[in-house]
């Protein structure tokens, strides 16, 4: 195909858009480990997470057989508001690096939420109202997840209670705000509404919170009301699966102009961006039709991937939820202060990480100036002002065109940029003034981290 | 043509795209009054605004002959970053309303600068390039046009001096950063680096600062600087043929799934979104081959169409600018402090302000608290957090769509979305705490900007 006919962005039509999920883990020979009762260390039966999830979402979370899952008409309606979203030849960034390389990035950042979040938040929001539910509950740190959510209950007239982190509750005032003109409720964590909050908040009484404490709240809050499940925006298989609707349309846009990626890099925080965009290349890879590499970029100030333990660990600070096997820093890992915008998980999702241990894919850390260098550099010529988290992307996507730039190499290249960074100002200020600063956890802190893990097996 | 056939967003094509700017005055009888020397009164010469403007864009701004103006390539290279904007079908407004009417907006949002404004900030930053200009200067107030203007002069390595009126400086310290992130210099106005804002800081030692005070600090900054120009957002003849790619844009969609609308809607400050929506309507319009319905909307507080003189003013606070024949409070009428948001100039369009003389298009004035009402409407059913500039029009559109119910009509309404609310979010908390308010000028506040018009014939 002649290249003048690529546009800058390819739009597929709404009658191309996916009308099907992709369940990479139908097709992966070593399936993800099962959560873990906390207590029994037996696997979690659909009927115990029933209590937490809504029941449809379990049965998503469970199968790990099912390739294609359809998407019911009501979700199918609503991503056409927002999507498809398009897959951007970066002409620009190309012409400034001087590559041989060509760079196509997947931007999920063209609706409210700022982010890729939404394409599992309004699927949760389904299926708990067609559960009959009043409502859900959720954490959010950053915020993107929590407006994802407000945005997509608002949308089902579904009750909203988000738990933000503290910190961020009061230094993002924005996405605060931006979440209450959706009509959820947002409460500061850790909160004097749960026990859970309450015990933190005695241990911790200047706690500015994080998000594996704002999680147990939520899910306390959830669990104990009548007629509520909490949700989750990253990590588990359901986000994945629906994050695979990125993936998918990728693919489709590519295969439409017969484009074959060489190298396709995602940010990785708790891998729901990751494991949508990459799926169904993932999927040719396991069924031994193509290859691909697959780079996940994640913090150096958070490695769970290139620094962390594959293993059992505690989702949540307050240990309330099921144990999932997967590449960890432990539960009581919380990123340095200096670490600005989220990827500040302290595990992955269990289906990445037993691809990653099976070594179908790459991982690499990136310290937070150069991503913030390779986000300044991408805005100026690409036009978009990038998510700290995304910008993790573009600087291995940079990077990897810079190679190609050395070896003469015509690599093509496709990147997940997830989001916008216009909530994340503070950060870019701090950059601007040359105030911004790396840090890189020593072994003796991340052994700290490791020490916390339970004991399975 | 079968009414599901139209998508929910419709794009055009690459392809499909603007190859020209059109120029409404072409296709008017009365043609906008020309701008004056504010010495002699007398029309001011190419040579004399080449002083101020590059001079391809002088020559823009003089054109009132020329029905099509060609794009430059460079230009329409830009615009492929970001544009063909889609046209929405707002079917679950439409739903949410149980409306008769088929609602369509055009969304400008889905950019960095947040709003339509890039569309001539590249223009005008091209024309200064191609002059061998060094830098160009301009004036911002909440921050849409400046942030415009550093995408666009970060785009051609043009130095870029924004002057952004000192409240939204010190209140919207994100817009701020979003200029420096893509290399523009941003100083408070006024400043100490102008005599006009030394003069003014003397006088008013403790001032705020106003859109009208930074534009003479932007003018004096690039005429008394080698090698730079001076550049404006809105108002003049310039600016609303490069936003007739809005409207050129709007009516190729429409015309793909043969769509005649009955009424087009926009907000309404100076008038450069609302000039490039309606031009190619108004054109139809102008030449007897249609008729259409076309609204400005603009806000109670700054009521410049609905209340205010047609005659010749001072552009700026600062006296050094022509002067232009406009609907106009006075230069030295200010907004209310409670108003939120931007349409806060005193004046409008010359084009619009003839057009309207004419009785071509209607004028209608809202107040802020039912602007903001229709904002959170429309964000809740069709996802997108609307700028309260743009909310205007979504009011009127509303209002039209429900007086639809009433009589069973199925009229067809446009109206333009210019732009996103993600930096206006202390509006929305102030709407969402139930503590916003409406302001209405009295008579007597109208009467004393009257009286500060200059006296011209």
């Amino acid at each position: 195909m002649n290249e003048k006919t690529i546009p800058y962005k390819i739009y597929l039509e709404e009658s191309e858009m996916p009308k099907q999920w992709y369940n990479v883990r139908a097709d992966m020979k070593n399936k993800p480990a099962p959560l873990l009762n906390p207590g029994t260390l037996a696997p979690m039966t659909a009927e115990e997470l029933g209590h937490v999830f809504c029941d449809e979402l379990v049965a998503q979370e469970l199968d790990d057989t099912t390739r294609f899952i359809d998407i019911p008409a009501e979700i199918r309606d609503f991503y056409k508001m927002y999507r498809p979203s398009p897959l951007v030849r970066a002409y620009c960034l190309e012409k400034k690096l001087q590559t041989p390389a060509k760079i196509y990035y997947k931007f999920e950042g063209n609706n409210t939420s700022g982010s890729h979040k939404l394409n599992s938040a309004i699927a949760q929001a389904y299926y708990a109202k067609k559960q009959g539910l009043k409502g859900v509950t959720t954490e959010t740190g950053a915020g993107q997840w929590g407006t994802a959510l407000s945005m997509a209950c608002s949308y089902f007239d579904l009750d909203c209670k988000v738990y933000m982190v503290k910190v961020s509750y009061e230094q993002k005032p924005f996405r605060r705000e931006v979440m209450r003109t959706y009509g959820a409720s947002v409460t500061p964590s850790p909160s004097e509404t749960t026990e859970v909050g309450r015990k933190i908040l005695a241990e911790h009484p200047g706690t500015s919170g994080s998000l594996g404490c704002a999680i147990s709240e939520a899910v306390e809050a959830a669990t104990s009301a009548e007629g509520y499940r909490y949700v989750l925006g990253s990590v588990l298989n359901q986000v994945l699966l629906h994050q695979s609707v990125i993936g998918m349309e990728t693919k489709a846009a590519l295969d439409k102009y017969e484009i074959t990626p060489d190298i396709i890099i995602g940010c990785a925080g708790g891998g729901s961006n990751l494991g949508g965009l990459i799926s169904p290349f993932m999927g040719e890879k396991l069924r031994g039709e193509k290859d691909y590499r697959i780079i996940a970029v994640e913090p150096a100030s958070c490695p769970s991937f290139t620094r962390g333990r594959y293993a059992y660990d505690f989702c949540d600070t307050g240990k309330v939820c099921p144990l999932a096997k997967m590449y960890t820093l432990g539960s009581g890992f919380i990123p340095s202060a200096n670490h600005a915008g989220g990827l500040r998980y302290h595990g992955m999702s269990s289906t990445l990480s037993q691809l990653y241990d099976d070594g179908l894919m790459e991982a690499v850390s990136v310290e937070q100036t150069s991503v913030f260098e390779a986000a300044e550099q991408f805005a100026r010529v690409e036009g978009i002002l990038p998510a700290p988290e995304s910008s993790h992307a573009i600087r291995v996507a940079i990077d990897e065109a810079l190679k190609c730039k050395e070896t003469g190499e015509e690599k093509t290249i496709v990147f997940g940029l997830t989001g916008t960074g216009y909530f994340d100002m503070v950060a870019y200020e701090k950059y601007n003034n040359g105030e911004m600063s790396d840090y890189i956890p020593t072994d003796e802190e991340l052994a700290a981290g490791f020490a916390g893990l339970p004991k399975v097996e």
